[in-house]
């Protein structure tokens, strides 16, 4: 915890954002620099938000019929060959385990866990009762990236979940791919309160040995996308090269279809982003890990009162996730200060005249609008507030999602929404090296996804002039 | 799972522990061996369970003031020098990454994190005020053994909680490392029914770097302890290594203590071979993924009859985790089968005569004993039995530990009591090289604790005859 209050943000979101970013997740107390270079320590702050997301998402996969499991850390060598493109695809940011026995093979650090699992798979799946076979991996993920941490966002060890499922044919594989897609947006609007676009990623952004890959992408206030989670339906590929066969119901060997999506602690960067401000965090209140704080006005002469009353209203609002500061060491105003900081959604204040009066003051850590309620009517209306200021930030968050969506007609209009910091929506031809030539004019403007409504897909590629294929966002992104 | 009956486990406990121990731990899906030498899969099965553990502990931790965190998996080569008994200790189990960069500085992965995790605790810790600092992890962690993988008790790769404090005071450190003792007591206990002898460590077998080691350990029935976790008084030496200091109340800066404390998920297998016998599984009723297992009797004629009633009583038992198997494709006994080696501590069979009779067949997985239980007295009944259960496990497997325990008065008894599989408790004079001596003469029995209760410590030590200095328990160990 920052202990002066000179340690507050002392950078403007607006003026530059990369530092911004860098001072609340540190200052807040989300996460640290680690001394490893490209690592980070999340510490307990950030973490109360990981685990928040894990809960709520173990009682979501609960329901689907989704078991956690857990597989090994080290990739034989072997394995990752084992499917040509998905070893192509990670090759550059794998790290290697150094052998002590020179006539072992080379050991990976999980990049991602297809080839370990799948090969366990092989052995578990041997008929269609076996199937759907649906498991769920929560663990550390190893990708050697050669550029600077950013908390959150890019670093060489973070924490994921993974899910790989086996299904008996396509068609089921397609409706489940799409089910955890699903999924992902709906934790990030109830949770989060991240609205997200949904689609197809083009063939040039898919998943190495993927059939397709869906994604959701949040955009962030820089003007850059942030890809949230994945879902991948990965076809017989894998299935092929790891032999995981099952007997059919009609008595026959068969090749089931795969899927596998993930979303990783990099969430917690997009909910910072999203919604915080020059204060630092601002947390919605399904995810804040407290939902409010009661801080009590200290003046000698009344100090038993104003504290009694104080834990009175902390016992009151027990549904809630409430933190009494009580800690005599610090002034109101610093408290003020730290929890601002750290974005807890409502602060309550209690001094000895609200205790005449039998009210608190109520402040919203979004707008800052503050109101004296009633201590009887306090429970409700916290709620209530608690709710408002949850629907308050995603509305606000869609509204700029929505206004920065550009339909471009012409690729001069392309140019120019990309840099005004906005979201082309383009039609495509879906070609990888259009694409990549697209990315090199405009200073990194990729393609985010390919939505899944599709209107009026006639006309030709914004950028290449062939035939369009269908409506694309593009966007620089992290 | 497995599809024949056949499948059961085709060895006695009494006969061959370590085959039917890998048995048991395969067949009812708790965890595979995987591909990777010296690693395992921990299957949904078998991370129920863990997840159970972890829920249950992470609420005992939030009730003291412990937060969760995640620091990195990569240890620089030289956070370990800085303290050097630690770096001695640890040295022949670490595994290193390969450096694809020869600048940078050798990683390890993590086999504990004092080093990681301290070296951001020099930083975070200023003054009184921020302590005292209780931090708990749940990660993998990675030790490079050289024998076979046992399935939960010996791997290259397994998962584990380690909690790191720092305190004021040594008494403060004194107090905390015995009460995470206690909570560790607590959790065998209550949740794995799993009796365990407290104490201290012996000099040689404490935890590399720490002041002094406190454990528990369980006993099992082939006359092996297995240590179930452990709690380190640290003192101040990792503390001075790593520069970790604070400005004490009385405004001098001053050296902290002190602790960390560890259980893994070898906690497992000490429940697996504890309770299970010679049909499989034996989960006591608050650790089981399942308290109870549905199973329909179908007859063509009465099907739809005797499935409605199932799932009536499906929702009848709704506070309680139950599983109701109406699976087609697999008959009755099947099924019954399963379930044992699964180890669900209650079996509820209903039949169409049971329906006449609006009742069921409540069957205990641990003694095997049948009784026909009234529909409308089923919750209560059910409930009841599960604490039966539960406490009859508890009490029979402490009444192996107490009746394994011999207090010995010779050299010829010592050796005569570890030859029996027994535990030895033996006036002991503490030193390293008798303690050598003592495992080299008994092929491998070794001090597992000194018990915090000592009474009547006059006399010699029992193998070397130095003057004792107290009673230490001996045994075969894993």
């Amino acid at each position: 915890m920052a202990h002066e209050k000179s340690i507050g943000i002392t950078v403007k979101k607006a003026d530059d954002m990369p530092e911004w970013y860098g001072q609340v997740v540190v200052k807040s107390g989300l996460a640290d620099y680690a001394p490893v270079k490209g690592c980070m320590v999340i510490r307990p702050y950030g973490y109360a938000i990981w685990q928040r997301i894990m809960d709520y998402f173990n009682g979501r996969m609960g329901k689907l019929g989704v078991e956690n499991a857990y597989f090994p850390l080290f990739i034989p060598e072997s394995f990752f060959k084992k499917e040509a493109e998905h070893a192509k695809g990670f090759e550059p940011e794998v790290a290697w385990v150094m052998n002590r026995d020179e006539s072992q093979e080379k050991l990976a650090l999980r990049p991602t866990s297809e080839t370990i699992m799948y090969d366990s798979y092989s052995r578990w799946v041997r008929s269609w009762r076996d199937l759907p076979l649906r498991i769920n991996q929560w663990c550390n993920i190893i990708r050697w990236e050669v550029s600077d941490v950013k908390l959150f966002l890019r670093s060489r060890e973070f924490l994921w979940q993974e899910g790989h499922c086996v299904y008996e044919s396509e068609k089921e594989c397609d409706r489940e791919t799409i089910m955890m897609l699903d999924e992902y947006e709906k934790l990030c609007h109830e949770l989060l309160a991240v609205p997200v676009l949904k689609g197809k990623k083009t063939e040039k952004e898919k998943f190495a040995g993927a059939h397709y890959t869906t994604t959701i992408e949040a955009f962030m206030p820089d003007g850059k996308a942030l890809q949230c989670g994945t879902s991948h339906n990965l076809g017989q590929g894998f299935s092929k090269a790891f032999n995981i066969s099952f007997l059919g119901k009609d008595g026959k060997m068969q090749t089931p279809w795969q899927s596998s999506w993930g979303f990783s602690t990099r969430l917690i960067g997009a909910l910072v982003m999203q919604h915080s401000d020059d204060k630092g965090l601002v947390l919605p209140p399904s995810i804040a890990p407290y939902q409010a704080v009661i801080i009590p006005i200290i003046f000698e002469d009344s100090r038993e009162k104003v504290l009694k009353k104080a834990i009175e209203i902390r016992h009151k609002l027990k549904d809630m996730r409430v933190f009494l500061d009580d800690r005599d060491q610090y002034t109101s105003g610093w408290k003020f200060n730290e929890w601002e900081l750290k974005g807890v959604p409502l602060r309550i204040e209690i001094g000895p005249k609200d205790v005449e009066k039998d009210q608190v003051i109520l402040v919203r850590r979004d707008t800052g609008k503050k109101e004296p309620v009633k201590i009887a009517d306090l429970n409700e209306k916290a709620a209530e507030l608690l709710e408002t200021v949850q629907s308050d930030l995603f509305k606000k968050a869609q509204k700029f999602l929505k206004d920065s969506i550009v339909e471009v007609k012409s690729w001069k209009e392309f140019e120019k929404t990309i840099k005004s910091k906005k979201i082309a929506k383009a039609l495509f031809c879906g070609g990888v090296d259009c694409e990549d030539n697209i990315k090199a004019k405009t200073e990194g403007a990729n393609s985010r996804c390919i939505p899944f409504e599709q209107k009026n897909v006639k006309g030709k590629c914004v950028h290449c002039g062939e035939e369009a294929r269908f409506w694309t966002y593009f966007s620089r992104s992290y």
